[in-house]
């Protein structure tokens, strides 16, 4: 049985992941990338990157799950900014 | 003695906090809040409320220290999102 925990969980890792990728799809969509700081997204990139190593030692599946896909969409954010700067 | 895990955390704690910050510093200055979905920042906020329970659960200090500042953060947004539309 899941623990009503780990739905509290995966549901604010459902809000936060799906808060966060309108931002990605805008960026791809319009290649613009004027509003995004390198610098901030590399800190928060490392920041989450580190969530995830401490998700995994928790072993919370909901940090596990929202920091992996939150690292690659900020990885991919990077790519575009350097890209298209 | 603090565990390397939870420093693992406070780091990830400072470096999300940190890359989110500036985002209210500058909606904060400017009053320019276009660029702010406020559905988008309903989400993240319950979003990060949640995180907040879950972290309290697991007795998570940079869980707990992170998603308070952040949630602080993201209602500050809400707030300037509603006075300056």
């Amino acid at each position: 049985m899941i623990d009503f925990y780990e739905i509290i969980g995966l549901v604010a890792a459902t809000l936060t992941t799906a808060s966060f990728l309108p931002q990605v799809y805008k960026t791809y969509q319009t290649k613009q990338t004027e509003g995004l700081s390198l610098t901030m997204y590399v800190m928060f990139f490392i920041g989450i990157v580190l969530w995830l190593v401490y998700g995994i030692h928790l072993k919370s599946i909901p940090m596990i799950l929202a920091n992996t896909i939150t690292a690659i969409s900020a990885l991919f954010l990077i790519f575009m900014k350097i890209k298209y700067k």
